[in-house]
């Protein structure tokens, strides 16, 4: 993400599902921008338990219980509950409400348009039997974003769509109730390079695809997945030339490795042959140890007391309901929905 | 409506959309009972504002305006704040949260063959520019109802798909947390002849259609209404033969002149010929003037203390909130969304 783009004004509102830890993926895509951005502008992030529930209704502990492994997963890596405010989306009323009137706002038949909903919808095996709650998360969406007046929504280029929705809801309203009140936001797509394949190179890491390392792996886990990453399956002696392209472990070292200089020459070095896969894997094991070590450390302290870490949560969410309240005050306002 | 089917401990939801002040035709087909109901059980009376804007955002001032309108027309027929609680929708904020996860119950297939909801979305020709908020209305519906625990719903019948649709939300909410929580709710049609015709002699009285008569007309307008009833058009000599079905006097006459056999005895003087529209419009007249003076006295007297009214609206709606919070509480504290 290019910091230059943000202001000290701007209010970002990210978050996530709450169906898994996190891990590695979530720790390029945007976890580690997040650390940065709390230094630089206004911060909410969301644990959307209530969208999880969206496609989950089956499995409501599940989204429960990972609230709590996801705000460690972020207390871990250095979001600072005093420069970032960490909510739980179903303890925000407001956002209920929100919703409720920007579904007036937006047709059924758009919203069956919506690109991102088209393939999640697919992806999902729903076909005719959407649970409308998932139709209709756009406006939901619509609502986590504009309560918060947020002017930027880091998301990844598949998500773009949902910010378009957003906007037309935002202009829609305006419009309805001749008012500049509500505010258009800004999708900020990382920069290439910021999605982290899976450890066997499929594209994207995820828990359901079996090729993640959580944020919260062992020393053990971790150098297990680095042994079982996906590297050039024609470099079968360490003489032969070697493929760099769709090789997990460069791209690893790519994100986590700080020397460009040196992975440079190693990659210069296994195309032309002579390196083998262990060397390029202790390097990367190397890292990645180093990387998640004071990780799961930290991970590990705040989880002897998760009374502790609810109590900050509980804070994070009452800031929330704060701001969220006074934009639902001025959305009803605006509609005359003020009786006394 | 049959009190005998109504317990002390029923618990009954009902109310209107404030698009405009109510009607004689609500008075029959509602208000009376209403009246009645609230000595025999549990009454909630929603002003669903926030219902009301789901086909009215472009004009939400008339939407707001009508919450007192038809708060004065409750109040001046009889239904005392003391006994039926009155509330406004938009002001309990619970509605929607429950709307929110009931989304997450029923697909959008569903919302789509409820027949309510297509008869609907044909008479306001929504096609497929149908707004969300109008497809998704039975979750919202479902959260109103089910929040108060409401055991009778008394509905048109044109409304017992709406019902229906609640009771499998019911259904499937309990089935999904393993707990007996939310009651199925019945639906209540009023017996034959509670739906009073236009003054056109259109089957349905409505402002829209221009075929009303307002609880809130003066002595004048309640004249010229009368001047203006469908008759028998072939009823051309006082001497002629008259038709009775289809004549709108008669229908009214049924519904406000308590003495049955004096009716009765009309009716066949009509028929055989030798009295006129006149004679019969004036017995009608009476019983109206009668009928709405002390409505139209007790309106005026609340219409001056605005003030007064929305206070008393104000302690409605706290009420119904602590009920609805309750219901709220239960519902996400079965779903494991109790954190703290």
């Amino acid at each position: 993400m290019n910091l230059d783009s943000i202001s000290p004004n701007d209010v970002i509102l990210t978050g996530d599902r709450t169906t898994g830890p996190l891990h590695l993926g979530h720790y390029v895509g945007s976890l580690r921008n997040r650390v940065l951005l709390q230094e630089h502008c206004t911060q909410f992030l969301l644990l959307a338990d209530a969208q999880a529930l969206t496609d989950n209704m089956g499995n409501y502990l599940k989204v429960r219980d990972n609230v709590l492994q996801v705000a460690l997963d972020y207390l871990a890596v250095g979001i600072d509950p005093a420069k970032s405010t960490i909510f739980i989306q179903s303890l925000v009323p407001e956002l209920s409400e929100l919703a409720s009137y920007y579904l007036n706002l937006v047709t059924v038949a758009r919203l069956e348009r919506n690109p991102t909903i088209k393939d999640e919808i697919k992806q999902r095996g729903f076909e005719r039997d959407i649970p409308a709650g998932f139709l209709t998360y756009p406006a939901a969406q619509a609502a986590d974003i504009t309560a918060f007046k947020a002017t930027i929504v880091p998301v990844g280029a598949d998500q773009v769509p949902m910010i378009e929705q957003t906007n037309e809801i935002v202009r829609r309203f305006n419009a309805s109730v001749g008012q500049e009140l509500l505010v258009e936001t800004r999708a900020v797509v990382p920069e290439h390079g910021a999605r982290l394949p899976g450890i066997d190179g499929k594209a994207k890491m995820s828990k359901s695809l079996g090729n993640a390392l959580a944020l919260s792996a062992s020393p053990d886990e971790i150098r297990q997945a680095v042994k079982m990453m996906y590297t050039d399956p024609n470099h079968l002696r360490v003489d032969d030339p070697g493929q760099v392209k769709g090789n997990v472990v460069f791209s690893y070292l790519d994100a986590f490795d700080d020397d460009a200089a040196a992975v440079a020459e190693l990659k210069a070095h296994y195309r032309r042959g002579g390196l083998g896969d262990t060397a390029i894997k202790a390097r990367l094991e190397d890292k990645l140890q180093a990387l998640l070590e004071p990780i799961r450390r930290r991970r590990e302290e705040y989880a002897r007391d998760p009374a502790a870490v609810l109590a900050l949560l509980k804070e994070g969410t009452g800031k929330a309901r704060e701001v969220a309240a006074v934009t639902l005050a001025e959305v009803k306002g605006a509609m005359g929905l003020n009786y006394y």
